[in-house]
Order: C-alpha cells, then structure tokens, then sequence
C-alpha cells in the first residue's frame, strides 16, 4: 500500500516536472547570462604560450626588448654574471656586513669541510678544496645574496655511498677519479637543468620526503662518527644502524679508547651547548658558529702537548699543503667508469640542487627578493663543472653555514669571497697545523653539525597537515636509516609519484546543498545545514577530467546517483529528475574525458535523468563546444552558476528563495 | 605633476580603505556564513574510507551483510562465476539470440584465428585452440555479455614482435614454449590486477594514445600481409614500413606471384564491399561476418579443383586435427626465459586487458549494465591461465567480432559457448579440408579486418579537442609504423606519463572579474563582461597545492600582482590593497602547500597586501586550521564566496552591486 502511494506521487512529480522544466528554459533565455566561450586563439600562438608559461617563470627576454645591440650585450653578461648586476651598487656598508659574514662561515666550514671529505671517503684537504674554487664561481654567476656555498653533509655521504659501491676507497687514484667524474656530471646535470628550463623537475621531491630523508641521512651520518668518537679501529662500511651497531657494540671490549672517548665527549658536550645557547638568544649566534673551530684549536694543542696520539687517540695527520691542483685530465670521458660517474653524478646533482635550490628560496623570501631558479641552477652546475677540474667534489649550499651567514649579516655573494679567501690562506699556510687535529673532534663536530637536519616539529607538523606525506617522510627516514641513502631515495620519490598518480586517478567529488539564505551551493559534508535541492542532485568533479580519470568520475558520478535513488525509494521520495553537474574546478577535459561525459549522458537519458553542466571554464567550454558535446546536451543546459541551473530547472524551488 | 597627483590619491585611497575593511569585519561576522570545517574524523577510518574510495567502485561486500551462511556461500560462488546468477533466468528466447550471434561470430573468427595465428608466428591451429577454450572459461566467469573472446590481431603482432626477438621462431618447440609461458603471466598480471583491485592502472594509457597505438599496428599488420597477399617467398622480419617496403619492392621482379595477387586482390575487394555494404545498411551486418568463410569456402574449392599451388599459390598445407593438446608441462617455470616470458606477459597481458575492459565498458553503457572492471580482469585472467595450459596462446575480447556478436543479437556469454562449440568440431572434422585454403586469402581476411582499428574520425576529433593528446596519438601512431609495437607502445605510454605530469606541475590560474549585474565572479579571459575590482586582485587556483606545484603556485600568484601593480602604476590608478586567492578548486594541500601559502602571505606582509581566501573546501580548510595558518592570517580572513570576501574590504563597492 505505502510504497503504490509513494510510486504514484513520483509519477505525479515527474509530470509536474517536466512542465516545469519546459517553461524554466524559456524563462531562462531571458534573464540568464551566457556562459563564455574564450576567442579563438591562434594554434602556435596558444602553443607557444603554453610552453612559455610551463617554462619560464617570467618571460626571459623582457629586459631585452626595445634595446640598442651594445645595450643587449652588457644585458647579456649581467645575466649569465649577476655580479656586474650588483656590484656596480656595491659599497663599504655592504663590504663591512659580508666581511664579518664571510669570515664567520670560513671559521665554520673549514672544521666542517675535513670531516666531510671523510664522508666521502676522501683524503681532508678536498673538502677544503671544494670551499675554495666554487664559492668564487658561484659569486660570479649566482643570484641568492645569503646562500654559503660548499661541500655538505649529505651529498657527501651519498657521494661517498655511491662511489664506493663501484670501486673500493682504498684504491686511492681511480676511487678520486670517479669523484671527479660524478662532479663533472653532477654540474652537467645542473647547467642543463636550468638550462632548458627544467627546473620544476626537482619540484617532484616532496617536502614531506625530504623532511625524512635529511633526518635519516644525519642520524646515519652520526652513527658513521661513533668510529672517530669510540676511536674505533675496525669499523663496518655499510651504513644501515644494525651493522653500525653491532660493530660497536662488537667492539666494545677492545676496540674502544677512553682517552678518544674523553676528548669526544667533552668537546661533543661544549659544541652542543654552544649549539643551545646560539639557539636560545639569536644575539649569540657567533657562539656556536665559532665553536668548532675553537675545539680543534684548543684540542689540537692539548694532543700536541700531551702526545696523546701515542696512547691511541687517531689524528688527522697529514693535509697536503697548497691550493687545488688541476683535476682535468683526471675525469674519466671513456671506459665503463664514464657511466656510472653519470649516474652518480645525477643522482648526487639532483639532490645537491634541491638543497641549493630550497635554501636561496627560502631566504629569498626572508629578505624579499626574486630568485630565478633556472639561473640559479646553471650557476650551481657551472660553479661544479669547474669544481671537477680542480680536485673539488660535488658543492652545493649548506644549511647550516647559510643560517649562520644570513644572521651574521652578510648582503651578497661577497661573503662568499672573503669565505673562500680564508680557505685560500688556510691551505697556502695553516694545513700543517691540522696534523695534531684529533680525529674525534672532526667526529663531535659532524655530529653536532647534523643534528640541525632532524626537525622534529616539521615531522610532527606534517603528520598534523597530511597522513599521506607523513608516509612519504616516515619512509624516506626508515629507508635511509635502516638500509642506505640510495634506498632511502629511492622510497621517497616512489612515494611522491605515487602520490602524484592518485592524485590525478583518484579525483573528490562531492555532493552540493544549498547554503540557508544564500544562492550558493557547497559540500554538505562541509556545511551540514546546507540542503539538497528534491528532485535534483548536484554533484561537483573536483579535477580536470583526463584519461586517467574519466571512467571514475563517470562512475563515481553513477553510484552518487543510484545511493540517491535507493534513499529517495526508501524514504518514499520522488525521484531525481536532474543531475547537475557543477564543473568550475574541471580545469581541461581530454578526448576520455568527454567520452566519459557522452556515457554518462547516455546512461542518464535511459533513466530520463536530464544532465545540466553548471560554470565550466573557458577551455573546458572550448572543447565541449569542438566536440560537439556542448549541442548534444544542449546549448540551453550549460549554466553560469548552480544556482541559475538549480532555478531553470525547477522556478518554483527557485522563487523560494 | 601628474604622477604626484597620483600617489596622492593612493594615499587617502589607502586610508579611506584601511578604516573601511575594518567596519566591514566587524560587520561580516554579523550576515557572512562562516566557512565550515568538517567533524573531526577518526584516524583509521579516514584511512579505510580513502582506500576504499580508491580501489572499490562500490563497496564489494554490500550483497554479503546481513545473510546467513549459506546464503553467503551461494553469493560467493555466484560472485566468482556469474553465470550461476544469470543463468538462472536464462530461457529459449535469449538462447535463440545467443545461437545466431554464437553462429555468426564463429564463422568470423575460424579463418581470422588462422590468419592472427601467423602474425604470432604460430601454427594456424594455436588460433584455433585459442577460439576454443579460453572463450568457454569467459562464459562462466564473465560479467559482459556483448564480448567476443578469442585471439585479436594487435595482441598477436606484439606477441610476435617481442617472442621473436627473444628465440627465432623457427625453433618451433622452444618458441611455443615462450609463447605459453608468456600467456601464463599475461593471465597472472590480469587476475593479480583485478585481484589486488589495481584495474586503474590501465587508465594511463589515454583513449587518444591507444587510437595511435592501434591505427599503427592496423597498417603494421597490413603490410605483413603483404608477403601472403604478392605471394612473396622471401620477406624481411622487422615490422617497420621502412623494411617492409623496402622488400617488398626489392622482390617485384621475380618475387611476385600474379596467380596469388589475382586470388588475394579479387577476395580482398570482396571483403572490402562486404564491409561496405554491412556499414552502409544496418540490417546487413552479417554480410562482412560471413563473407570471410564464404572467401575461404570458394577460393579452398577453386585451388583444388585448378591446383594452383602447383603455380606458386601458396596455401596452408596442414592444420593438425584435434582438439587442445595439455601444455602443462610446456610452461618455463625456470631458467632464462622464465624472466623473459614473465616480462612479454605483463606487456601483452596489459595490453589484452586494455581492449577487452574497453570492448566490455562500451557495450555495458549501450546496453546500460554495470561491469565491474576488477572482476572482468579476474575472468580474463583466469581464462587466460587455464589457456596457457591448454596449447593457447593470448586471447582477449575482438572489438570487431564483439560487435558483430552485438548487432547479430546475442542476449549472454552463451554466444560465446556457441562459438567455442562450432570451433571444437571444426577443430575435430573440418580441419583437414583447410589444407587448400590459399595464404593469400588469410591475409585478404586479415587486411579487411585491421582496417577497422583505423579511426581516422576519432584521430579528426582528438585534434580538435585537444592538441596535446594529438601529439600522443600521433606519436604512437608514428612510432608503430616507423619502429616497432614495442617502441610505439613505449611513445604512447611516456606522452600519456608526460602530460599527468604536466597537469600536475602546471596548474592553470586565473584572474577573476565580477560579471556584470550578478554577485559571480569568472575568469575575465573567459568572460570579457566581466570587471576586475579596483585596488583587490582575485585569483583563482584551479588545483590541488601539492609539492609539485606549490612553488609554482606562488611565483605564478606573485607575478599575477607584480603585473597588475605595473599596469595600476601606468595608468595612474590605485594600487592593489587585498588579494584574495578563491580557492574552490583546491580540493587538496600538502605540508609544501601550506609552506607556499606561508611564504606568499610573507611576501605580500612586506608589500602591505591584505591576503584573503575564499571557499577553501573541508580538507583544505581542516589543514588550514592544523597548521594554524588560518590563525596566522586570521580567521575572518576566510570567506564562503568570493562576493563575500570583496564586499569585507570594501563595503562601499559591494553595496554598488
């Protein structure tokens, strides 16, 4: 009895309906206003411009326009060389600023720069190397006034990873020739990154990812230094924490050298502290910039006095005297060695970029300026392709010495100068010095370095914003951690694509309600006492409509409809009669796409469902109208707004408004 | 004089403004509908309701709640092998229909099986077996009822192709063992896709990308004919239009048979107005379905009445007699080629899987049944399985046989048992009298059917709506005919990569204008009408911020501003106080998102620009509020509609409205 009822109101609706529906698409031609369809554009002229605006932030040639050819010229090397840019404005303030800035990181990075070179497996003196040549290169040619150019902790070790998964460290000649060749590489990989423009590829990286991966590579890069610390002799080269743990605790009984542990320990605790206090009053951020480089003073004259290296406590010894020789012909351009130095040249280049790149950005936006992150890309890849011809490894910006610049006050590229001008001195002069240099001071120092890349709040935020990019970050760390840096990679950027792919297979669709006492409809998940239209279901599709994602949204589309119906039968409700669907965030439509939409028109005809598309955007209009679609449906069925097709529809709901 | 008059005017602009969005927040929290946030959902079942959105249609288990188990069990099997549900209505009536179209389709395919068998380089019978088993399997665990099951032309060709590149196919019994190997994986990569519910994943491959794919396998396929139909004894191995023509002109003088060109051509222009007569009259589709036996019935008869093979007609010679032979034991399940088969399998099993879930979608929407893609695959896999132990090799549903099947009025997969019927006696009697059927028949059936797969208004339709997916098409087209299935496949399936990625790194923006007479605003390219707000910018963001495109994001929002603060600047008016980002497309952010946001919020801070979101959607806004960006800016910063958002910083013009 009850549901004969409920069917015979339906059927009375439907008729009422369709009058109505009849005379709202008269009325509507009165008082609606069209949608738009853009003008037609030019083929090649929409091309180009499609390619110019994937390409170039801003259009490149601006400056150049209207110029005379002299003009042109000076225009041209003040592009590839900033420098002539700013320099022409440079005076005695600024100099006073990266003066102070520039000798504050050289203090810091030479310390720094011996233990990394150990990350890499290479001797000392070409971690110095590398903070001589590129700084002075990048100077030149880049455009980030604070970066601190050099080499650092984590391209080091994935440096020194890679490159000894090819050839033994021990084999001196050939394992440094490869470093070289990576360089080589690394820079080749940079340059034509920003060279054709494809910069955004390292954008694929996300920064959930990196978040894990920077912490995994610190915590890995400070178990690595338990070695120097413990003063450990015999020591595992794989870099996952179980063999590093087992090898230390193995070596707990014989291996260990209190008087190593003594000098480790104490100067660990001091540069920690030093750490805090520059951490807690930024007035004091010179301490812990200064810290290191007082420890290996203080302890390098403590051995020298107290000839503690002959009860056991490593030093560093020896560190070739002089600045760097020249490396060209040391650059492997045959044989099988020339591919993998280009494969790890990529990989290594790749991540030094998105280092270099991520640190210019950020304090580019600190101090309010534009950066161009392809230029910035070509000076990183020239500054290292001419770093691999003399005896540099892979230099990029550090984190921790570009905080320390910024705050010391430096205001261009200058700082790097004096930075490298410092070096130059220490390595004409000073390295001698460094013989007596304890091996666990340059261990306390890496570690209290890398403990700045473990940024628990950011985790935690990210957890908080995104469970999914939590993943990401958590697998990135636990890859890195657990197995090598090569892994870690390797699961971070599976994740992102992984996302990416999800991303656009998977579009939301929502359904909408109408907002009490507004014309404007939205979510109802969102706004709970926004109200179904009866008769009527508004569905939006939040994402362009592609090959990937047409035959769901079609479908998602149908089971929207069916939930609606079965509710509609059980609550004795009459039917939908329309489907609107709201496409403003449908950005483009692809030949599936619009198959997809034929379907489901098909399907709805068969169910006497009318479809009515509500704002769709100047391209999607396009191609609707080119596929003939647009007549299919119906020109009339096309609405500026929900709620304009919500009234044509169905004018008495409308008037109730 | 002038320009001072001007910024004069910005001044008192800028007071007057700052007092007026004041008044105007006070007055918003009065009459504006706050944005929603959704009820906070628990954790896990976020999680499970995302992973289910993502791979189930629908939720899989709605029939089995609520049942006994008994019940249950009977769902279950019915659920695996829907024949057992179907089947119970099955009555005389569908069965009529099912026998025709079983009919019609097995005339069809007994001298195509023959024909595609060659172009895997198989003896005919394989095609045979082919027609026979897996199509009885499909019937009993299939859902669609309009598909044809059996081998089709392009999976033959790449099966060929990439089996022949690994053993030479005159090595008979080591080539078939390959080819079952290969078809064992291509059903387990099928079953585990539809299993594991990754079905989506052969939605990468874009509609545009497989009319490409198929139009240059067509013309691949034909000029392989070329070789039976000229009667070319000597004929090269590779595939490309190149190599082929180069052959086939290089054997004109003394290779060309003309009793063999007379035989092919006359039945290949009778094929060909056999098809034109079924596609110019409905009603006669069952001509181009028999016409291909009837050319083999006739043209069998007249070489043995006329012994032409005595002249050079080259004809089939022996197709063995009997049904499958077991190939159990034939399947490497080891060694060297079990990588290789395993490798060919997941290829041609995607692509198998590619047709036939295109041939199934397309007749269920005509018909207006549901498929459900993950057990569709299942079925196709398993059949497949059960094939490769059965002596067949890949088969998938025939877009050409499906929609003879269709228009000759099959009502069930009963057809297809029908077919597999008709195949197994002719495999058991009729085989021998095949022994005079000239080769240059099989390729004039062969050419007539390929034909089909060349949509050239499909490839008109895809240029016009969208240039992009033209260049995939054309690519894979191109990479088809000059190189080969495989490298083509490759173009295909990179364009198709390429363009996700493009969507995803370069998220269009728009400038948004108020349309006249109404409180809408629209993207002003779109709609000229409409008129951009004095001193409030309003962008729109028509994605998802994610990681890979939050940077680009904000340069694009920075240099929108930077434009228009340039042209304000030239004609004097004054200059830009708010910008309000709408967000209604940005169905997602990430934890970069967010950074972008923080960061474009810092630089507009420095340029005294008040920023405004509107319509952030329930995600967005939820981690909005995690983060605490909305604190940072302000929550009455955040507006339900755009006309909301202008008419707080400025009252007086939303009062104009």
């Amino acid at each position: 009895m009850d549901s004969k009822s409920c069917s015979n109101d339906v059927e009375v609706e439907t008729q009422e309906m369709d009058t109505r529906s009849l005379s709202a698409s008269h009325r509507g031609s009165r008082y609606l206003h069209k949608v738009g369809t853009p003008p037609k554009v030019n083929l090649v002229r929409e091309f180009t411009a499609r390619v110019k605006d994937t390409f170039f932030a801003d259009d490149p040639l601006r400056l150049f326009k209207d110029q005379p050819r002299s003009r042109k010229l000076v225009l041209g090397i003040q592009a590839i060389f900033p420098i002539f840019e700013w320099g022409r404005s440079y005076n005695w303030k600024k100099f006073r600023g990266d003066l102070i800035a520039g000798l504050t990181i050289a203090s810091l990075c030479i310390p720094q720069d011996i233990g990394y070179a150990r990350l890499a497996n290479l001797d000392p003196q070409y971690g110095l190397y590398s903070s001589f040549v590129p700084p002075l290169i990048y100077a030149f040619m880049g455009s980030s006034r604070d970066i601190a150019i050099g080499p650092v902790a984590v391209v080091s070790l994935l440096l020194g990873s890679m490159l000894s998964n090819e050839i033994d460290p021990s084999h001196g000649a050939e394992y440094r020739r490869l470093a070289f060749t990576a360089t080589f590489f690394a820079g080749i990989t940079q340059a034509t990154l920003g060279f054709l423009r494809l910069g955004f590829l390292i954008d694929f990286l996300s920064h959930a990812a990196i978040i894990g991966f920077m912490a995994g590579a610190a915590i890995t890069i400070a178990l690595q230094q338990l070695k120097g610390l413990l003063g450990i002799q015999k020591f595992t080269k794989k870099t996952d924490i179980i063999s590093v743990m087992h090898s230390v605790w193995g070596n707990v009984h014989h291996g260990w050298n209190w008087q190593t542990i003594l000098i480790g320990v104490s100067f660990l605790s001091f540069l920690l502290f030093a750490k805090y206090i520059g951490k807690k009053n930024k007035k004091f951020f010179w301490v812990p910039a200064v810290a290191p480089l007082i420890s290996v003073i203080l302890s390098t004259f403590f051995v020298y006095i107290t000839h503690a290296e002959k009860k056991g406590v490593q030093i560093v010894k020896n560190i070739e005297k002089g600045i760097n020789p020249s490396s060209v012909d040391q650059i492997y351009f045959s044989g099988e060695y020339l591919l993998k130095g280009l494969k790890i040249g990529i990989v290594a280049g790749m991540i030094a970029l998105t280092e270099a790149v991520a640190i210019g950005r950020t304090f580019a936006s600190m101090k309010d300026y534009q950066l161009d992150g392809n230029k910035e890309m070509v000076a990183l890849g020239a500054m290292n392709v001419v770093g691999s011809m003399t005896s540099c490894y892979v230099a990029t910006g550090s984190f921790s010495r570009s905080a320390v610049n910024f705050m010391a006050g430096c205001e261009t590229a200058v700082s790097n100068i004096v930075m490298s001008c410092v070096v130059f001195l220490t390595l004409e002069f000073i390295t001698p010095l460094f013989k007596y240099t304890p091996n666990a001071i340059l261990a306390a120092i890496i570690i209290s370095a890398v403990v700045g890349l473990i940024d628990i709040p950011a985790a935690i935020l990210v957890w908080k914003i995104d469970k999914f990019d939590f993943v990401a970050c958590l697998g990135a760390f636990l890859g890195v951690v657990f197995s090598s840096v090569e892994i870690g990679l390797l699961i971070a950027v599976t994740i992102s694509f992984a996302k990416i792919l999800l991303q656009v297979t998977r579009p939301r669709t929502a359904i909408l309600g109408k907002v009490p006492r507004t014309n404007v409809y939205r979510n109802i998940l969102q706004y709970p006492e926004a109200a179904k239209v009866p008769e009527i279901l508004i569905v939006r599709v939040d994402s362009a409509i592609y090959f990937s994602n047409s035959n769901y949204v079609k479908e998602r589309i149908l089971r929207w409809l069916m939930d609606e119906e079965e509710e509609a039968k059980a609550t004795c409700q009459p039917t939908i009669q329309f489907l609107i669907v709201e496409m403003s965030p449908v950005t483009d439509i692809d030949t599936s796409g619009i198959h997809a939409l034929e379907e489901l028109h098909r399907s709805l005809e068969k169910k006497n469902i009318e479809l009515i598309l509500a704002n769709p955007g100047p391209v999607v209009m396009d191609k609707l109208q080119a596929s003939k679609f647009a007549n299919l449906i119906g020109d009339d069925k096309i609405f500026l707004t929900v709620a304009d097709a919500v009234s044509s529809c169905s004018p008495k709901l409308g008037e109730e408004v």
